[in-house]
């Protein structure tokens, strides 16, 4: 059989450990695709020295794969935004096939790739954009395809994970784990794409178009980190059952769609509140089959290639397929004119249950002030710790309620924020349920 | 396009299922299929009332639809084996495509199905048949294509799951919880399939065969059942950091395949520990992803109906396509000739950790003398709990083993049931790590 020729771009973490899954398990993988995958070309600027590069091509210009004749699919490894997407583009209009991990590229360009992709009849993969190695691309694309999906919600940032469960585990500060991290290799020496969630924001904009049919819209993610997140906010919520992890959360309801990513309480016996360190997991809840759930290394040299691989064997199986019967790559057929039209809801809309932690001086009446500005916006209260009073020192007062609209929750914040026997402002983290076992 | 029409046999639970799923989903299966996927006729025996069948054909010969040439698909819900298998073999020589979720038929008479059909050059597909609407088969033989498997484990049984899981919430006796299972449904009449772990077998010979590519070998599974464990050793177990699960597992060993089901102590802190009720969930190690864990619906009508209907946009898609370049039936291509050869390994070379539950007369020298034979087996003891004796009565003794051969256990536990001293059998049960954090 004609083997699928490959080009690698990028020789880094997840371009070697592609390089190196794909020449390990040659047999195995030929066995699976019914043909070859062999590496053509490889493009790389600063050599990889866990990889064996004896008799293969190499270029430090990744345009040249791009053109190349021999390559029938180009792999996509080099991250960023710009130069990536010229190459992506090069390669589709140069007519091949491209594998990427890339998930900024796909969440911010995605769009007009898979526009020009389509019209030239080109499969575009990107499994090991969102999770890493864990297959849920494909599983949410595919294995779910019977379903008409109700929300996702998913860890899907290895790093803030990894900040979380120490700081549960240790009773740590933000601050201090972090520089851990960093130190471990963990987290960038710039943080802020992992932190701030603008990495898991990406993720979830790919998931959630997948999900339901919908154009990528990442400007209209919803983006808060867990930099904020105290010591003390673990510890309450410890207390009251639930864990804090930091969620991409989409969801379906009638007024359109919910994407958005922040620090989130979830019950201590999900699931999800069992996955720690770097790993992730993606819950997902179809109409038919119910919850699932997705679990495994979301990161990492092999890990993020075991992902790049199966879209390699995956394209080598449909390279000869009517472009029409591959699956679409954003799961629904028709680019454009069959798209969903369901809006991104503005963030004051979405409906949640809120964690709030106050700083009261300790005088009579303070909660009184609070409830009542709750009951005024509609907000009732499910459960409420106040603690004791030191002498002269604030007193923390945590509140859960139940599920209200966002726009009642920043009214009753703004007006809580204004009591002159409230110190600085108010701490407020969503609270899901999520239920698994339903 | 074209759609593509199916014929269902069977309107039961999973049939009626996927009759509901079809038709209320259609217009997004066919935006994911390219062409939509339409019922051309139905056969059962008794009349389904959730199904709203007004204009579809109906017969009551499911054998009719095995060569009704207005359908491209047979689905394949009738369960059994005799019945079954022929009308398989009949829609595959009529060049039918099969979807079935008969996962006794998959594991007893797979080889010979898809021998036939590769003759015949159509797909026969069975999601459904393995832990119900988790896309476990499509994750591990596309998913997870790059790696190299080394162990496959699940909970895939939810009635046992289901018992274990109120044994030890409730601290409450097998044949207590049974009975309930049984008045609530969750359990035959006859429970035998389920608690004896047949049913997990047939799913873990199917599981096996995919993630290494070796023929179905069901008649070499090794299975033991759940209906000897006892309120005792799940409160024992727990004491000593562990939950008692069914699980099926299927380990790569230099010498052949593991494969077998059986109660297994497990970490506490392990995601499978936490799948509670009829709920299933399969932990795979790659080489390349590392450790995954699936979880979900096992078993329903619309959760199994799901894995079907995924099949079926499987077959829309691939119904064109060359056959060779189909996802082969068990993961690796070329029938027969390139097989893996490994062999299934007779149980008593497993190796394996122990929980073992022993009752002494309380006597001075008893634990000595069993300390003894364990030792001349090679056997190293872990932990080890004597409670307390009352006057008279005869005393437990709980031991925890590090690895050893099955073989040495086996001779190790028939020296010590000879002891003068030890009461009745020794009750021992596996204890695996299976870490999905590594």
């Amino acid at each position: 059989m004609k083997p699928v020729r490959v080009g690698i771009c990028g020789l880094g973490t997840v371009g070697g450990g592609t390089f190196n899954v794909l020449t390990r398990n040659a047999d195995d993988i030929a066995r699976r695709a019914g043909r070859p995958i062999v590496i053509e070309q490889v493009a790389f600027r600063s050599f990889n020295p866990e990889c064996d590069i004896t008799g293969i091509k190499t270029t430090s210009d990744v345009f040249e794969l791009a053109t190349n004749p021999d390559i029938d699919v180009l792999v996509e490894l080099i991250g960023g935004y710009d130069v990536a997407r010229e190459l992506v583009l090069t390669a589709i209009e140069n007519g091949k096939h491209v594998v990427t991990a890339n998930k900024a590229l796909i969440a911010v360009h995605g769009n007009e790739i898979f526009k020009a992709a389509h019209e030239k009849g080109v499969i575009v993969a990107f499994e090991a954009a969102v999770a890493g190695g864990i297959p849920v691309i494909k599983s949410l694309r595919e294995g779910l395809g019977a379903n008409r999906i109700e929300w996702v919600a998913g860890i899907i940032n290895g790093t803030g994970n990894y900040i979380l469960t120490h700081m549960r585990e240790e009773g740590r500060a933000f601050e201090d784990v972090l520089a851990e991290a960093q130190a471990l290799g963990y987290a960038e020496a710039d943080p802020t794409f992992d932190v701030e969630g603008i990495d898991a924001a990406h993720k979830l904009t790919i998931l959630a178009s997948i999900a339901y049919g919908v154009p990528l819209q990442f400007d209209k993610a919803y983006t808060e980190g867990i930099s904020r997140i105290t010591a003390e906010d673990v510890e309450q919520a410890d207390n009251l059952g639930y864990i804090i992890k930091h969620l991409g959360i989409s969801k379906r309801t009638e007024a359109g769609l919910e994407l958005r990513v922040h620090p989130t309480l979830i019950p201590k016996e999900r699931l999800l509140a069992s996955v720690y360190g770097v790993k992730n997991a993606i819950a997902i809840m179809g109409d038919a089959v119910g919850p699932t759930l997705y679990y495994g290394a979301g990161a990492g040299a092999e890990p993020t290639a075991s992902a790049v691989v199966a879209d390699l064997l995956d394209v080598a199986r449909d390279i000869t397929t009517d472009h029409h019967y591959r699956v679409p790559y954003l799961a629904f057929s028709g680019i454009g004119e069959q798209e969903s039209d369901l809006p991104i809801m503005p963030m004051e809309d979405i409906v949640s249950a809120y964690y709030l932690r106050l700083l009261a001086v300790d005088r009579p009446g303070v909660l009184a002030r609070v409830a009542t500005i709750l009951s005024e916006q509609g907000i009732s209260i499910e459960a409420l710790i106040q603690k004791e009073a030191k002498e002269g020192e604030l007193v923390p007062i945590i509140l859960l309620t139940h599920c209200t609209r966002e726009k009642q929750m920043n009214e009753a914040m703004r007006l809580i924020e204004s009591l002159a026997d409230i110190a600085g402002p108010v701490t407020r983290i969503r609270v899901e349920s999520l239920d698994e076992q339903e």
